[in-house]
């Protein structure tokens, strides 16, 4: 893929986010994707693959947000970025597209080397356009859903990853947030108290805090929350 | 070893392949360069380091194929690459081209970044030919070889990794194939279907299909298939 | 933190050393850029951010030595560099040199990126210098010093990590060393025969040799010697 993209597009740095996504989960690459896109300027493509319906009907789509390009197959991945911005605008890239850019893939495999990665570096070296790629395309949407309000005033969302320090890195934006400081595992009603730091909870305490990415992680200081509270992806945790 | 390469050559483009191959197994690095080299333009330069001999008599070799160099110890690795192509002719780097290039190995353990990542530089930089660096050489045979025909036509080849998912990849290439249809693990007999791609399996079904380096792949849809059907590299597969 | 690093100095190359540090242990990380600095020119900057203490008052420093920048939380990781370099001096970073640079932290979790990295290539492209950052600073030392010689003349270091094929690579510089021959694990005694390449020694036999990065390490041809000699980071060494 690399050798793709560099062919066409040679001084355009390259950066690789992850290439530790779980097997066929979208959702994952979605949510690191989601938290990492903020530190990249307009004009940046992304391409992200966990495709375990290549070769299948799915589309391959090219997702606008932010003035940043974000090229995945429509499984979902892209479901959690395109939900949560007001400006987001997916296309359908058309097989007639390809062919002009001579993309047409020569695998039935491997669509993230044949046609996202060189698809990636013509839209970052603006030879291209999205709506020159096919029409404007309705996501499908994944298991990764933004946070809602409910009636009762109180913010939910999930659990999304578990990184590979044990925290659980959940959909819920600090911005959602506000003053909101009560955290609790939904429906068990179980309590974490919100800390600015990691280094501010005490050993082996469960202690939810605004990460990096300004998302909402429960954590235990130097240990696996997820081992800890008894949690994994798709757990429902509640902020009021 | 890349503080090296950059050193001399800071404006050519550096990928990394991988660094995930098995300890003292060259033979798995010799098939993933096998798989992806044919991305790479005319000119591209590969290093592949996995080098148990290190430190011993065994030779450092440039292998020129299909307009690019390779550039590894002498123990098997380019054996897959060196027998399928026509083309192929390997050099062996002497003590005084090193001198003539100030890369006479400054330790005993690591020729990789001594000897072989700023070689790898200078080739790719066209400062040097594989020919003014030594004879030609004969490779040392690896344990993988290129698929063969047998007497009753049919096509023999062997598993040669296992990769992260599971799935079992072979030496037999589609080309060697033509419109063969029946995969057969071999001497056991037992048969598996030959699909285009993933998706057309059906649950748990171990299948074979052409994969995105055109060659023959054993797999499950998303499951392990060197457990599904108890192979590992070696296990001989018959396409008749 | 690489897409931060790329926007402020695009030109100048990014090497990963390695992303495959135990969690939370900074002296680890240490070790591994004591053992590869060497390799990069001057005016290099490393960023190493193993930091357990992030959002409490640990300091942020930059270590300047053999003409390069090391960036780093002062937690221990950079002691075995300082301490083992006539030229060191740290500085520690303050808040109106970085509110100087744009760089006043935006989140209370990842200072790696929001800090660290970008500092990293200010000093790369030379425009701030250490001294502009803040007063010298005399770092906290970590668990690993430089080797020392005994009263008896003998050198004593310690194991500094187990790398992933099982070798024990030791803080003792092969300069140190001189002439001497006699490894031995201490206090219990057993001795290690001394050999110049892993292809000397017999199988399964124990040896300690003299590494790339020109330090003692302990080793089995083809096997774990922190499993076949039960030793961990910590465990004394001794050389006479």
């Amino acid at each position: 893929m690399k050798s793709r993209i560099v062919l066409r597009a040679p001084h355009i740095p390259v950066i690789d986010l992850t290439h530790a996504i779980t097997p066929f989960v979208p959702e994952e690459a979605g949510y690191w994707l989601y938290c990492c896109y903020p530190q990249f300027p307009a004009g940046s493509a992304h391409v992200a693959v966990v495709d375990p319906g290549v070769g299948s009907a799915r589309a391959i789509v090219v997702l606008c947000a932010a003035g940043q390009y974000f090229i995945a197959p429509d499984n979902g991945l892209l479901g959690l970025i395109a939900g949560s911005r007001a400006d987001a605008v997916a296309y359908r890239v058309e097989a007639h597209a390809l062919e002009a850019l001579q993309l047409a893939p020569h695998s039935a495999t491997f669509h993230g080397r044949d046609v996202m990665a060189p698809l990636a570096a013509e839209l970052a070296a603006a030879r291209v356009t999205p709506a020159q790629l096919g029409p404007q395309h309705t996501l499908k949407p994944g298991r990764l859903r933004p946070a809602v309000r409910a009636a009762d005033g109180s913010v939910r969302g999930n659990v999304a990853v578990i990184d590979h320090f044990g925290n659980a890195l959940t959909t819920i934006p600090a911005a959602a947030m506000g003053s909101m400081q009560r955290v609790q595992l939904h429906p068990e009603g179980r309590s974490l108290r919100l800390v600015r730091t990691y280094a501010q909870a005490g050993p082996a305490e469960c202690v939810a805090l605004i990460n990096s990415a300004a998302m909402l992680e429960l954590c235990v200081r130097q240990a696996s929350a997820a081992a800890a509270l008894n949690v994994q992806p798709g757990h429902e945790v509640k902020v009021s």
